[in-house]
């Protein structure tokens, strides 16, 4: 007798992978947690922490490796989205018996809205939209810091360094937040010239918080650049309710701080998701079925 | 009988260094150009490209290397207003007489207006700002493309490219500048987000009379970028006028293009300069005459 099938959702981000496995019936078998999965950090990389998170799943649940054959996975990787990577990754040996790969960003719309017609916006180091819309998926922005990215943690910091600068030579009043930035690199701008020349999207996301904490406190140069990130946020959202998207869940480490800046209308359609990323990549899973019933 | 001085005034750049040996009585012996003279590329560099230039304007009036030291040298130098490399710069075996040393935005505000009081804007593919107020030089921004450089070329391309991926996104309305923008990298926003990571200053400013021709003929994006340069021009312009600058001279490749569009009021203030940054050398060239009276 043929064993049944088992599903896996997979959720690979830039710092970790996380694999859950269920039964056909929804029992959770496992969980597992590894490695970076972003298929950019490298596709032999990503597959081998890809294959050993799957394991620790199955052998969470007393299953392991000689049952990987029974697995339908469906996974969403950071770097999905470039088509070379992804080719790459599913013509490498795959152990499973069937793969879905899709954006990380899109098991996560998944995961938030079963019911489809929902959108997810990402607010972290970076910034994405997704939108699920009658099972179409679209994505808006996520093109990273240096021609995109605008309201990330990462562009809150730049613009408060950038304005610092600003305050420095007198062009605009100094504010309790540029007095901090400049502080920060002992009021030498030649400091902060050289930290510009090397710095990652995520050491200028060091000041974000710094610089919603100033907005809070109603700093002008934080509130000018809160308020412009909060517009950037909102026209992305507006243009995924555009087409069709009729409630949003927000994710990312920002989300709790942008949350209560949404404009009314916008907050209206704001709900928690129903469920996680591996959620969503088991219902990616999941559709892997009905191939599965006619093999 | 000791053999009188000579004058020699030296701009140097990121990409030649110029320079221009006068007589005391102000006969021009000759000029010469040879390569970067930045501190930043190297103090060794600019010091060999600085002596072979000098000699060079020596030579084109009959001297040569033999009276390097008859020769009070005046230099401005890009990387001379970071203390560290101008001191091993000064610290290194000039063969000169006596070397002055500062910025080479300094000797281009001497140069424009002899008179002092006056400021410059440099708008190029960066962008800085120098005045001399009775004497004393005040510089405020140039700190480069990462952390500054508003309204540079670098910035104009920059913020088209950034404004170009919200049009592909939908999220604002695409004009012929963001169709132009995209269609140069084949409509393809990867294509835009490789650029983005390895791009430098002046990749960027490649695109930058392109945003300008557009704001000329009436593209709602290109103005908006264009407008937001003006103001930031004009704003760090107020602040040197209310320093005391009375007049000011616009220098760079993109001042003709910014001219048309500054303010009433600060176009009232804008002078052609007086002379060129060789002459503003060589008058710091002259400062050391005093020493030498009484050496």
């Amino acid at each position: 007798m043929t064993e049944p099938v088992i599903l896996v959702g997979v959720d690979g981000g830039g710092t970790r992978c996380r694999a859950r496995a269920r039964q056909l019936d929804g029992t959770l078998i496992g969980e597992c947690v590894t490695g970076t999965a972003n298929l950019l950090a490298g596709v032999e990389t990503a597959l081998s922490n890809i294959v050993a998170a799957v394991t620790g799943a199955l052998e969470a649940g007393g299953l392991g490796a000689a049952d990987l054959n029974r697995c339908l996975v469906g996974m969403g990787l950071a770097g999905a989205n470039i088509p070379e990577l992804a080719d790459r990754f599913l013509a490498s040996s795959l152990p499973f018996r069937r793969t879905a790969l899709e954006m990380d960003g899109w098991i996560a719309c998944r995961g938030a809205h079963p019911g489809g017609n929902g959108a997810i916006a990402i607010l972290g180091t970076g910034t994405a939209y997704v939108a699920n819309i009658g099972g179409r998926f679209i994505t808006i922005g996520g093109w990273g810091f240096h021609v995109g990215d605008q309201a990330s943690g990462a562009w809150l910091g730049h613009q408060a360094l950038r304005q610092s600068l600003l305050a420095f030579d007198g062009i605009i009043a100094a504010t309790p937040l540029s007095d901090a930035i400049l502080a920060h690199f002992d009021n030498k701008p030649d400091a902060m010239v050289a930290f510009g020349k090397t710095a990652l999207p995520r050491d200028y996301g060091e000041f974000a918080p710094l610089v919603l904490d100033r907005a809070d406190a109603g700093d002008p140069i934080a509130t000018a650049i809160v308020d412009e990130a909060v517009g950037d946020i909102e026209a992305s959202l507006r243009r995924l309710a555009s087409l069709g998207a009729d409630r949003i869940s927000l994710f990312g480490g920002l989300a709790p701080r942008y949350a209560p800046r949404l404009s009314p209308a916008i907050s209206a359609m704001i709900v928690p998701p129903a469920s996680d990323a591996l959620e969503g990549a088991l219902q990616l899973a999941a559709t892997l079925l009905p191939k599965e019933a006619f093999a």
